[in-house]
């Protein structure tokens, strides 16, 4: 060892979980083959990666004409997996509406280990009774609220007891609009682990180039569960890069069991097998993360702009004050024409950060 | 504003120094034309960067054969960013050896407004006759110390002691090979914000992911001049990326006195007008960046990891234990021979993070 060891996480293990071929499926519209499902599950596997996490972007159940059909279906995708992982776990995630208890039924089938009920983040009574359901079936399964940075450390503590209370043994926070800074992502860490007993998980998108020091962040404060994706393949501007916090961990003396060499083996093929070219930090990502809006407006923003001559941004600046949230895409058609109506910006672009 | 005001800045102006036209360099071979030059700057003006820096990646007078030859001519580079600035400062850089004091007149010239003057951590010593040499002719002059994370926080602050003596207006740090976490970053800013009353700057590179939130962590510690690239353009896995860490900056209460929209604008055509792709943390970048070995070395260490046979992660990891600066390429022969005749890797990866 050339680098001090910084010694902050005092040898505490830290479980990484893998959600590449899962979120990742937002950056190729869902097209991943069973080859490239393949490639990639038996790297991670080699690697040592405990969690390995597969799907349509928008989980199981989710593959349609509104939200994008996926190229593999559910049952593919799982049996592809499962065959090709000997160590690791195999995960999925679930958002209660997309998918529904005939799903978690047939993710059992194809021998899942770990299953994510996920709600938005006031919503955790939504996942009640798939929770429910996993529990007395006998699967480890975890609660997790999307949009996290639109609620409170309060309340987010909150609706993780009322998750734990319906059968999850772990809870966690996504950053989906990639909105947090390191502070924010402590606070609310440290508020849920006082509030909870099972492990705390965060997830993190890298809008505002934070993916890595908030999931740094997030372990110092006591999350024992990181997501991460091999080169952030994942929605909008990315995840947390797997290959660079799995090291950045270890060197501040958390513990992830993972091979680094193999690690950057695994993500040089997901770079090389998966994507186009790996997610980088573009204007648009940087507002809806500013803005606390979710990446996946991006496309629908940009069309409704063009349309009524207004800036994209002020649109995404608007829709974070409006709070909006997805499934209220109209909402954009209803901003751009008052934009437009109020002659462009409400205000100076300065005052907006 | 939809989101809180953190304050951590306090409202305490932070000056963005642009080194795009500078460092960029490094990632296109050295080959902007007057056209790129000129549009990358105009925008850069516009959005009120107060600090435009240009010329060959290495400097003033380092167009050669050895380390690549400028498409234009540090005459033309001078003249042409002059000409498209009218609110920004133009920047130059020197690294001694390199550049010299004739290289320094013509700038003085063409009007530049600030020089740093560039060495290693632990040599500022070599600075002593270009600072007095621009102190002398009166113009703005910064010390600036190289690969900083071979130093200890106490010995740069000596060097800074020095350079101010010399005659240097600001003083600062590179983390040239992308090494810094964000406590090491603090640490060294507050040594040296503790020794000198000048301007300090720190310039961070992003192997680990880290370059915005170290740049956070500088000026948090009280930096007062961050560097910064659109869409990070710059040598490796990039440097700061300049319209992410400078709304990030603004959230936490710092003043940058720049337009984000407009700074967004010239990101957009510094995407479009100057690079391939934007940068990407690649598993070269990352393990230099561990190695603490600056990502210049990348194409040399493989072209030679292949002949011999041995994996370039080992002799990138090998030369960080040696200490191995710019200039000692020759050392990377020497490693891939000694790792082939020791059969590979000398111990395991998982223990070298």
């Amino acid at each position: 060892m050339t680098q001090p060891d910084h010694g902050g996480g005092g040898g505490r293990p830290v479980l990484i979980h893998d959600p590449s071929l899962r979120d990742g499926h937002h950056a190729v519209g869902h097209q991943l083959s069973r080859e490239q499902l393949r490639a990639y599950a038996s790297a991670a596997d080699s690697a040592g990666i405990p969690v390995v996490e597969v799907g349509h972007g928008n989980g199981l159940g989710a593959s349609s004409l509104q939200v994008g059909r996926a190229r593999v279906s559910d049952d593919e995708m799982l049996s592809t997996v499962r065959e090709s992982l000997v160590h690791s776990r195999m995960g999925v995630f679930m958002l209660p509406g997309w998918g529904a208890v005939r799903d978690l039924k047939r993710a059992i089938d194809h021998g899942v280990d770990l299953v994510r009920i996920g709600t938005h983040c006031t919503e955790g009574n939504l996942a009640e009774r798939h929770l429910g359901f996993l529990r007395e079936a006998g699967v480890d399964a975890h609660g997790v609220l999307l949009m996290s940075h639109m609620a409170s450390p309060q309340r987010l503590a909150e609706e993780c007891v009322r998750l734990v209370e319906y059968g999850a043994t772990g809870v966690g926070i996504l950053d989906s609009a990639g909105q947090y800074l390191p502070g924010d992502v402590a606070e609310r860490i440290a508020a849920i682990r006082a509030a909870v007993t099972v492990p705390v998980m965060f997830h993190g998108h890298n809008n505002l180039g934070m993916a890595v020091a908030n999931s740094v962040a997030a372990a110092e404060a006591g999350a024992g569960i990181i997501d991460a994706c091999a080169r952030g393949f994942g929605a909008g501007a990315g995840n947390t890069q797997i290959e660079v916090v799995v090291p950045v961990l270890e060197r501040l003396g958390f513990r992830t069991g993972i091979d680094l060499y193999k690690l950057l083996d695994a993500a040089d093929i997901a770079e090389r097998e998966l994507m186009d070219t790996p997610p980088t930090i573009d204007s648009i990502g940087i507002v809806s993360g500013l803005a606390g809006v979710f990446s996946g407006f991006k496309k629908r923003v940009l069309e409704i702009s063009k349309r009524e001559g207004v800036d994209p941004r002020d649109v995404f600046f608007e829709l974070g004050r409006l709070q909006a949230v997805a499934g209220q895409e109209d909402l954009i058609i209803d901003v751009a024409q008052s934009l437009r109506a109020a002659g462009g910006a409400r205000e100076g672009s300065r005052t907006r950060v």
